[in-house]
C-alpha cells in the first residue's frame, strides 16, 4: 500500500490549448440574449456564445431542429467561453447540438450541470452535447448530490468531451430510463476523456450510472464507447451498469481503482475493452459480473493487482431470490476470448459468498446462490513470473464450463478443469502495455453462438485465423493500447505540465507567511533554523511543502484558537524536520468546518508536534485522500487524530488513507486515533489504516470508551511491530477479523489487549 | 355462487371427426421401425405412424431437416392413431414437424408429452407440432407434476393443436428459457384450442406458463396469437407470463375461471384480446398486470365479474424492492382502447394491497408499492344497467394518468379524474357478445408512442376515423367474436353431442346394481319404493343419478367398510329422494384412496343419511369439484364432511365448491365439516363453502377440537341463517375476517360461538 502514497501529487490540472477556429456572426453576450435566440431559433439555426465568463448562467436550450438542420449552441471561441459559479445547461426538444461550452470554477444550482431534459415533459432526443469540459465543478459539501450529466430521452450523443474532477456524491454521468420516453434509449456516449475522479471515501462516486434497480427491467441500450477512463477512483464502481442490453466497448480504463459493474440489468455486450493496472494499485479492478447473459469477450487486462470485488473478472455469488436492489445470481454468461496479462489472479467466482456472514446479516443480504450455466472459453491467461492461481473460488465452481483456455503457468488453484490447458508458448510484447503470442493458438472452442465473436480486440477478422485471447495475428504495426489523444475535445489538453518545484527560503515568520501566499501550488518553502512565532492559521489551499534543514520550530501563540495549520480544499501540506508546538487550546492541523468540497493531504515526517488540543480534528463531509505521520514525535496533547465525523452510517468516512509508522506518541489523553466508517456499504473498500513501528506511552489516560486505536468499520487494517507501554485502556484496538485484520508482533505491556472481532454488526443501507 | 352449481355437467368428452385423408407409403407400425426411419431420416423425409392404437410410445424425433425440406412425423390416418398408455413425445434438431398425433388414455412417464428437447444439448429449433391432440391424458395422481407441451430453443411453432382436460399439477403448456439456446425465442403459438382444464384447487393449474421467476429477465418474445381458452379453469392464472416481450394477441377466453397474468416479466403486448364471461360466475377474469412496460391495446371484455386478482383489469401493488418470485411494483403502463362491456367494475388498482397484514406477513411480502406512471387512455365502458363503479382502489390512485376514458354511467368511485368522462352514447349490439357505439367517439388522446397503435380489435385502420374503444366503425357484417372452428385441428370436434339423458327404473338390489353397470355416463336409475340391501360398495366412475319418487331406501350391510358409495376419478353422483343408512361402521361416501386423477362430483338431495361412520372420507389428492347436500337429514354420525387432507401447506385443498344448504344435521359424534386449505397461496382463491339454512344438534359432542364447522384456510365462506342448538364446542366455526367471512342471521342456542379471526397466520410457501 505504501507506493500509493505520493501518487496524490498528480493533480489534473487543466489548460486549454488548442485556440479554436469557431466564427459566428453575432454571438450573444448575456442570458436575455440567449434566451431570446432560443426562442425565435428553428432548423439550422445556430447560437453561440461570445468569449468571457458567463456567471450563474442556467441556460435553457429548447428548440425543435430537424436530422439535416439540427439547431446548434456552440461558443465564439473553445476555451475562452467559460460557465462559472452557478451555471447549468439544460437541453429540451429535437436534434440540438450543443457544442465546446466550458463549464469550471463553479457548480450547478441544480441536480446536473447538463441535462437533457428540462421537466418530465419537456425532454432532449437525438441530441449531441460534444466538445464540451466539465472541470473540478464539484459542489461546495462532497453530501451535496448532483450529476454532471443527465441522459434523457432516446438517441441522445454525449461525445468528445472532457469531464474531471467530481468530488461530491453522485455519479459522474447517468442515464434515466424511468417513463416509456426514456427507454430503449440507443444513447451514444463515446470518444469521452473521462478524468480523474478523486477517492470518494464513501458510495455514490461512480463515473457512469445507467439506469437504476428500480428501472433495471428496462431495455437502455446505451453504448459507451471508446471512451478513456483515466484514474477514475471514485468507488468500487467506475461504471455501474443497472439496466438491459447495453454495450461497452473499445473503451480503455486506465488505472481506475474501480471496475465496470454490471450491478442490475441483463445482456450487456462487454467487448474489445482495455483495462491498465500498475505494479502499486491493489485497487484497480476489471469486469464485475452479476445478473444474466452478459457476452465479455476480446478484452483485455493488464496488470491488475485486484482481487475480490475489484478483480480482473469477478462473478459474484447472488442472494437467492434476490430483492430487486441486490444481487440476483449469475447465470447464462459467456466470457469468451480475453486476455489476461499479468495480472495477479484473473478470475474470481463467488466473489461476495457470505454464507458465513449470517450471523450478522439478514436472509436477504446472504449470497449463497452460484454462477450457473457460465462459460468461459477461448481465454488466455499469461504471466510473466509464475502464477499458479487462475482461479480464486469463494465457493464451489459447479456452474462454470471451461473451454480451451491457455495459460502459462500450472494451474494450482482449487478448480482443476481441463478446460484450463497450461501450455508453453512464447510471447511478444508489440507496444507499451500490449502482449500477445507470438503465433496464433487455434485450437479454439466453438460455443452457442460464437460465430458472432467475428471480430478481435483491434477489429482482426476471427472468421479466417482465429486465435485464443484478445488479439488474432497480426496486429498491425501501430496498434497502441492507450493514446490519450483521441479522447475529448481537441482544443482541450488536461495534461498538466511538469514544472520544477519552485524554493522559497525564508527565516522570520513575516517571510514565511509571505512566501506561503505567494507560493505556487508544488512550492516549497525551507525554514531556517530558528523558532518562528504564528498566531493565525496557516490556510493550505495549495499543495505546499514546508522543511527545513535544522529543525526549525514553528511555535503557534495563545491568542488563537483556530487550528494550526487549516486544510482547504485541495490543500496538501507536507512538513518534514520541523518542530510543531501549540498552547494546548488549538488542534494542530484541521479542515474548514464546511464547504470542504474537494480532497485534501497531510504528510508529516521526521518532526515533532506538541502541546495542541487534537493532532487533526475535521469537520463533517471533510475527507482526506492521504493523511501521514512517519518518523515523528507526537505529545502532550489531549486527543490524536479524529477522523470519525462521519455519523451518518451512510458508508462515509474521512480519510481514504492514514498511514503512521515508525513515531513516537506519549501522553495523549484520549484515543490516540478515532478513524470511523459506519454502515454497511460495499460500494467503497475503505479506509485504509497502516499502523505500524511506533511506541504508544502513556495515552489513554482519560479515554471513556477504553480504547486506545478506535478503526470501527474501516476495511483494511495493518497493525504490526508497535510496542504500547502504560496505557491504562482495556482496549488497545478492536480488529475486524472477517476482513482478514489481526495483529502481528505488537509488544504489549501494561496496556489493553488487541481484539480481533470476526464479525462486525452493521446497519443496513439498503 | 349457486348458480355455478351444475355447469360442472357440461363436460369436454373429445370425439374425433374428421377422417383424414394423409396417405403415405410404409407406415412405421411399432417403435422400432419408427427408431429407425428416424435415424434414417433426412430433409424432406416424412415418417407416417401406422393407424392403431401405439401403447407406451416414448418417441424420439430427432434430425435436421431444412426451412426448405423439413422432416416430418405424421400420422396414417388423422384420428385413428392414438397413443396410449405411458406415452410421450421429444424432438430434437432442425426444421421438424409434427402433425396429427392423439394422446389419449394414458399419461406421460416422463416430465412431458410433448417436448421439443431430448436433453440439454439436443434442443428442436425451427419446429412445428400441429394438428394434434392431447386429451384428458392426465397422471393418475394429481400431485405428480407434469406439462403437457414443453417448449425450449428457439424458433418452434404450436399450432392448431387441441389440448384439454390437464388435473395434475403443472402448467399445461410450459416455455423454457434456461440457457441462451432458450431465449429470443420468437415461439408461435397459434390457433391452438385449449379446453377445459378443471379446477385444480391448488397451484399449479396454469394453461401456460411462459419462462418462470427465475428466468424473468430473458427476452422471450414468444407469440400467444389467436388461441381459444375455453373454460380454462385450473387456477387463478390462465396464462401466466414470466418473461419479457412475450406478445398475446386476438386470443379468446371463454368463460375463463382466471387471468391472463402478467407475473415477471415486462414489455408485454397485450392487444385485441377477448374476454368473454357470463351471468354466472365470479371468478372469471381478465388481464392482472405486475412488472413494467406493457401495452395494453384493443382488447375486449364481456360480462367479466370478477373483482381484485379477477377483475377485468387489475393492477397490483408492488412490494418495495421486490424478491425475484414476488411482486415487482407497476410502471410505465399503457391501457388504451380497451372496451369494458357490462362488467361488474372494469378496473382495479393496487389490487393485492396489503399494508394492514403486516401483523401476519413478513416485510417482504408488503404490497405498499402503488402503480406508477401508468396512461389510461381511450377506453370505453359501457353498461347496460348503471355501473357506477368505473374504478375500485385499494390504496391511493396517484399514479395513473386517466385520459379520454368514455363511461355511460356516471362514475361515483372514490377515484374522480376528469380524464373519466360520463357521455351518452347509444351503443349497439353487431353480433354475440359484441357492443360498440354506433357512433365512432373520435376525442382520442394523443399519448407517446400512440401512434403504433395503428389498427384495432379486427385490424381495422385507427390513422384515418379513430375511436374510443376497441373498434372502430365500419365493422364487416360477418364480425364474431368467438367461432370454436378456427381452433385446434380441423380433423377434431370437441363439442359434447347432447343427448337425452336415458332412464332406467329399477325396484330390486339386483337390478340396481345391474343398472350401475349399465348405466352410461349420464344415466338416471330410478328407485321404486322399497328397501335395497346392499353389501358391496357402489363405484362412481362415471355421471350417475339415483333418484326415487317415493322414497326408495338404501340399506348397506355390516359385512363390508368401505365406503357405500366409492367416488372414482370423473364420477359425479346425484342422490334425490332417497334414504341411506348404514351400519355405523362404513362412510357413507368416500374416494379410492390413490390415483383420483381428475374431479368428481356429489350432490344429495332430499335425501336422508343415517348411522354411518363419516358423511364423506376422503384420500389425500382427491378433489371434487362440488360437494352439495341439499334439503336433507344426516344423524347418527360419527363425522360430518373430511375434506382435510391435504396437510402439505402447500395451497391444496380438496374440494373446490362445498354446499350444505336447509339441511339437518344431528347427533354428529365430532365435526359437521373439516375443509382446509394449508399455506399462504395466491394462484388459487378457494375453496368455497355455502352453509346455510342449516339446523345442526346434539352434535361435536366428542370433537377433541372442540370447533363443530371447521374451515381453515378456506378464502369463501357463507355462513349464514343457521340454527346451532345444543352443540357442546367452544367454537361453531372460527371465520377469516380479512377474507370479508361473517357469520349472518345465525341462531345459536347453548352452543359455542362463532368467532372471527381478522388475519390467519399461515405457512409461507415462497
Amino acid at each position: 500500500m505504501k507506493n500509493i502514497l505520493f501518487t496524490f501529487f498528480l493533480f489534473v490540472s487543466g489548460i486549454s490549448v488548442g485556440q479554436d477556429s469557431t466564427t459566428t456572426k453575432n454571438p450573444v453576450t448575456n442570458i436575455s440574449e440567449f434566451n431570446s435566440a432560443v426562442e425565435k431559433a428553428g432548423p439550422g439555426d445556430v447560437i453561440t456564445l461570445a468569449n468571457g465568463v458567463w456567471k450563474d448562467a442556467e441556460l435553457i436550450f429548447k428548440g425543435n431542429g430537424t436530422k439535416d438542420q439540427p439547431i446548434t449552441l456552440n461558443v465564439e471561441s473553445k476555451g475562452k467561453v467559460t460557465l462559472a459559479g452557478k451555471s447549468s445547461l439544460k437541453l429540451a426538444g429535437e436534434f440540438l447540438i450543443v457544442d465546446g461550452l466550458y463549464f469550471k470554477n463553479g457548480y450547478t444550482p441544480s441536480n446536473s450541470v447538463i441535462e437533457y431534459r428540462l421537466d418530465d415533459e419537456n425532454i432532449a432526443n437525438n441530441s449531441t452535447v460534444q466538445n464540451c469540459v466539465i472541470e473540478n465543478f464539484t459542489q461546495p459539501s462532497r453530501d451535496t448530490k448532483d450529476h454532471w450529466v443527465e441522459l434523457w430521452g432516446r438517441n441522445n450523443a454525449l461525445k468528445n468531451n472532457y469531464i474531471a474532477g467530481k468530488s461530491n456524491t453522485g455519479p459522474t454521468v447517468r442515464v434515466f430510463l424511468k417513463g416509456n420516453e426514456n427507454i430503449n434509449t440507443h444513447h451514444q456516449i463515446t470518444h469521452n476523456y473521462f478524468g480523474e475522479r478523486p477517492r470518494k471515501g464513501g458510495p455514490h462516486g461512480e463515473t457512469m450510472q445507467i439506469g437504476s434497480s428500480e428501472t433495471s427491467m428496462t431495455p437502455a441500450y446505451v453504448n459507451v464507447s471508446e471512451n478513456l477512463f483515466y484514474r477514475c477512483n471514485g468507488e468500487v464502481e467506475i461504471i455501474s451498469s443497472k439496466s438491459n442490453f447495453n454495450s461497452f466497448k473499445n473503451n480503455v480504463f486506465f488505472e481506475s481503482e474501480g471496475s465496470l459493474v454490471l450491478r442490475h440489468g441483463n445482456y450487456a455486450t462487454i467487448d474489445g475493452n482495455i483495462f491498465i493496472g500498475n505494479d502499486n494499485s491493489e485497487f484497480i479492478g476489471g469486469i464485475r459480473v452479476i445478473n444474466t447473459g452478459h457476452w465479455i469477450t476480446n478484452n483485455y487486462f493488464y496488470k491488475l493487482k485486484g482481487t475480490e470485488f475489484r478483480a480482473p473478472l469477478a462473478v459474484m455469488n447472488g442472494i437467492p431470490k434476490s430483492p430487486l436492489n441486490r444481487y440476483n445470481q449469475v447465470t447464462d454468461v459467456v466470457v469468451a476470448y480475453n486476455s489476461f496479462i499479468d495480472n495477479k489472479s484473473p478470475w474470481h467466482f463467488s466473489v461476495g459468498s457470505n454464507v458465513d456472514k449470517s450471523e450478522v446479516l439478514p436472509a436477504s443480504e446472504i449470497r449463497s446462490a452460484r454462477p450457473e450455466r457460465i462459460l468461459v472459453a477461448n481465454n488466455l491467461i499469461y504471466s510473466e513470473s509464475e502464477q499458479k492461481l487462475p482461479v480464486v473460488a469463494y465457493d464451489t465452481v459447479d456452474g462454470v464450463k471451461f473451454k480451451n483456455n491457455i495459460l502459462n503457468s500450472p494451474n494450482e488453484s482449487e478448480v482443476q478443469d481441463k478446460g484450463m490447458i497450461t501450455q508453453d508458448f512464447e510471447i511478444k510484447q508489440l507496444s507499451e502495455y500490449l502482449y500477445a503470442p507470438a503465433e496464433n493458438l487455434n485450437d479454439v472452442y466453438d460455443g452457442f453462438d460464437f460465430e458472432t465473436i467475428e471480430k478481435d480486440l483491434f477489429g482482426n477478422d476471427r472468421t479466417e485465423d482465429n486465435s485464443i485471447g484478445a488479439v488474432t495475428l497480426p496486429v498491425s504495426n501501430n496498434a497502441k493500447l492507450v493514446n490519450k489523444k483521441l479522447y475529448g475535445p481537441d482544443w482541450f489538453n488536461p495534461e498538466i505540465e511538469k514544472k520544477k518545484a519552485e524554493v522559497v527560503q525564508v527565516s522570520t515568520s513575516e517571510e514565511l507567511i509571505k512566501a506561503l501566499q505567494n507560493a505556487k501550488s508544488g512550492g516549497i518553502i525551507e525554514l531556517k533554523s530558528g523558532t518562528y512565532k504564528l498566531e493565525n492559521s496557516i490556510v493550505i489551499d495549495k499543495r505546499i511543502s514546508l522543511r527545513s534543514k535544522n529543525k526549525a520550530k514553528l511555535q503557534f501563540s495563545e491568542s488563537n484558537s483556530t487550528p494550526a495549520f487549516q486544510m482547504n480544499p485541495g490543500g496538501s501540506l507536507k512538513i518534514e524536520n520541523i518542530d510543531l508546538s501549540g498552547n494546548k487550546n488549538r488542534d494542530a492541523f484541521g479542515t474548514l468546518n464546511e464547504n470542504m468540497s474537494s480532497a485534501y493531504n497531510l504528510w508529516v515526517d521526521n518532526s515533532e508536534i506538541k502541546d495542541f488540543k487534537n493532532l487533526l480534528e475535521v469537520s463533517q463531509r471533510s475527507f482526506a485522500d492521504t493523511i501521514s505521520i512517519t518518523n515523528s514525535s507526537v505529545k502532550d496533547l489531549q486527543a490524536g487524530i479524529n477522523l470519525a465525523e462521519e455519523t451518518d452510517d451512510k458508508g462515509e468516512y474521512n480519510a481514504e488513507f492514514v498511514y503512521i509508522t515508525n513515531s513516537e506518541f506519549e501522553n495523549i489523553q484520549n484515543e490516540v486515533l478515532d478513524y470511523h466508517r459506519g454502515g454497511y456499504d460495499e460500494s467503497t473498500i475503505g479506509g485504509n489504516l497502516v499502523f505500524t513501528g511506533n511506541t504508544i506511552k502513556n495515552s489513554g489516560t482519560s479515554e471513556a470508551t477504553e480504547i486506545l486505536l478506535k478503526t470501527r468499520g474501516i476495511v483494511n487494517v495493518e497493525m504490526a511491530n508497535n510496542n504500547f507501554i502504560d496505557n491504562p485502556v482495556k482496549f488497545i484496538a478492536i480488529l475486524w477479523g472477517a476482513k482478514g485484520q489481526e495483529p502481528v508482533n505488537n509488544t504489549i505491556e501494561n496496556s489493553g489487549e488487541i481484539k480481533v472481532e470476526e464479525n462486525l454488526k452493521q446497519k443496513l443501507m439498503y
